[in-house]
């Protein structure tokens, strides 16, 4: 029986390890953190992403490795790639990790973007600021997730406020972009090259989380949705991709502007373990593993709201009608993922009003 | 969190598990088997069902206890009911243990059984052959499941040779009955006695073991439907159940004869991970945590196909068009149930031109 190491452990680790059980596979687990989601379901090595006489543990017997966190180092994964397979491939984890990068990759490819601009100095902050206009915002390159490490620039004057924040580091400035929504496609590619993909998602975000997605996003049209999956697979050829992907995008008017993207399983892909033949952790699975790729159709509209800082009560929860709660076993502390609830209904409507019963839930 | 014990590490436990993991459940398991399907995923104590220091680290901390096998010595489930909840209730063991308090069991209630006859002594069983006309089977009243401790009796001269394989033990003589198909109901009761019902499901079983199950069951009126309802819930108050059951039951003309129940999630319900709104084994865990019932409404028509003894190339099931593999991680023996294959499809034809696809990879 194949055993699949896999970079992190917390709730996307133990949605995989519990779509992967049915297919007969084995997991083992690399985190470092006190405590992991994992932890209950599978073998966990509590040790760090450096190479050690642990990593050297983790990395026995394993079929392949993946990852379910995209701050992997890359070094760390192209020294893996030297005894065995790792995907996705990690050159996926080096576009993602840095934003200039990620948004010349993506430039390369003929999606579009945001305009941007590299800031290293105060003087290139002066520069990107006039050529790209206000208001923008400026970033870290690398590990900026859930909003941190940004800063928003609306005036001239915030310019000296924002290089006091984030100026010394590598950094990127981004126009703003007045979108109408955001979305996101998510996409799988497996050994053979075969592709799935999943319908545009409409996410909506509060303080910089993730906290609903509707599957699917409403009135897309075909065009729209043809769009998406043009970038998709412009990238995943582009990265010989194996696994699951998520690109997240906004929308403005009719075309689709690629935000960053994930190489990995991702929080707006939640919806699909209820809501799709195939959930994306399988397929996440199916592609590494090189088994054949399963369905991407949906059973039912759905939405996935996101259960952050404390949980709300699960009886009342799970007393709306085809309710999914999902806990990952965390301690509830402010700004923590703590679980989802994805609700699957027969029509639009239907499902606007069970939203709305959860909604009244949440604290 | 919850901790639930679980008598049992066997695939259902194992699927119990998976089910629970996401409602923010722990589980332990009692499995004195060298091998058990749910150690890979979950505390597993090898240890047997007595009083034993094992059993006693088994109860440490538990919320409640529930069982995987009916096979659970009584007088071990009432003494943990001294310490703490065990649901189903024990007396639903006491009855699915005993084919002949079963058959008196579903008299009681009034629903009909094959008439049947105690044999204690051979005395016993001639004078039952003599009443009952044969041919009929005779059964040991205990502990008999997938087809052994049965003799079929034809003719007169089969009786010796019964009496030999069977004599001796507390014996059940049953007529025959000609029914035309098999099939079953799963039924699931809360604690605050809230019940729900899944749809009749047509079974098919060869050598003794369930190779088959289609659900829907085709061509169920409604009239077959409400009574098989209608005897799920006399069975369900009078034990005051909680928890999943399954009742097997014999299609005799617009009949339906109970055959046994099973005080446990069902192998007859494996479909309904994946084809119903809430699986059997959420529902049970659901019930006996005292939360509110899941929907049992089916999503699509689905057959289940049971992988015994050896495995089909993984590769060619995945490719059936929304195939579902599970493996529970056994090592392959003949006459062993390895895992299942759950079919779904839009239509009940396409369903079985899937389920040929699935019927022609197996050995």
């Amino acid at each position: 029986m194949a055993t699949i190491g896999v970079l992190g452990g917390g709730q996307l680790g133990r949605m995989l390890a519990l779509a992967g059980y049915p297919l007969g596979l084995h997991f083992r687990f690399l985190d470092p953190a006190p405590e992991a989601p994992v932890e209950q379901l599978a073998e966990r090595l509590a040790a760090g992403f450096e190479w050690s006489p642990a990593l050297e543990r983790f990395v026995r017997g394993l079929s392949l490795v993946t990852y379910e966190i995209e701050n992997v180092p890359v070094e760390l994964a192209r020294n893996l790639e030297q005894r065995l397979e790792v995907y996705p491939p990690p050159a996926a984890l080096e576009v993602s990790q840095e934003r200039l990068k990620e948004k010349q990759f993506f430039r390369s490819l003929g999606v579009p973007t945001a305009p941007f601009a590299a800031v290293d100095t105060r003087q290139d902050l002066e520069r990107a600021v006039a050529d790209i206009g206000l208001p923008a915002v400026l970033k870290t390159r690398r590990f900026g997730y859930d909003g941190k490490g940004q800063v928003v620039l609306r005036e001239a004057g915030d310019v000296d406020r924002a290089w006091e924040t984030l100026g010394g580091r590598p950094l990127l400035l981004e126009g703003f972009v007045a979108f109408e929504r955001e979305l996101s496609q998510l996409a799988v590619r497996g050994r053979d090259g075969a592709v799935a993909f999943y319908p545009l998602v409409e996410n909506h975000h509060r303080q910089g989380m993730l906290r609903l997605s509707l599957a699917p996003a409403p009135d897309v049209t075909e065009r729209l949705q043809a769009q998406a999956l043009d970038h998709a697979r412009r990238l995943l050829e582009a990265l010989d991709y194996i696994g699951v992907v998520a690109i997240e995008l906004f929308q403005q008017g009719g075309q689709l502007i690629a935000n960053e993207m994930a190489p990995r399983v991702h929080n707006s892909g939640h919806w699909t373990i209820e809501g799709a033949e195939t959930s994306q952790f399988e397929n996440h699975l199916r592609a590494v593993m090189d088994l054949p790729l399963g369905g991407t159709g949906m059973l039912a509209p759905c939405a996935m709201v996101n259960l952050i800082g404390t949980l709300p009560d699960r009886r009342a929860i799970l007393e709306v009608p085809d309710a999914h709660l999902h806990l990952y076993g965390k301690t509830p502390r402010p700004g923590r993922k703590l679980g989802h609830v994805t609700l699957r209904a027969p029509t639009p409507g239907q499902l606007h009003e069970r939203l709305e019963r959860v909604h009244a839930l949440l604290p």
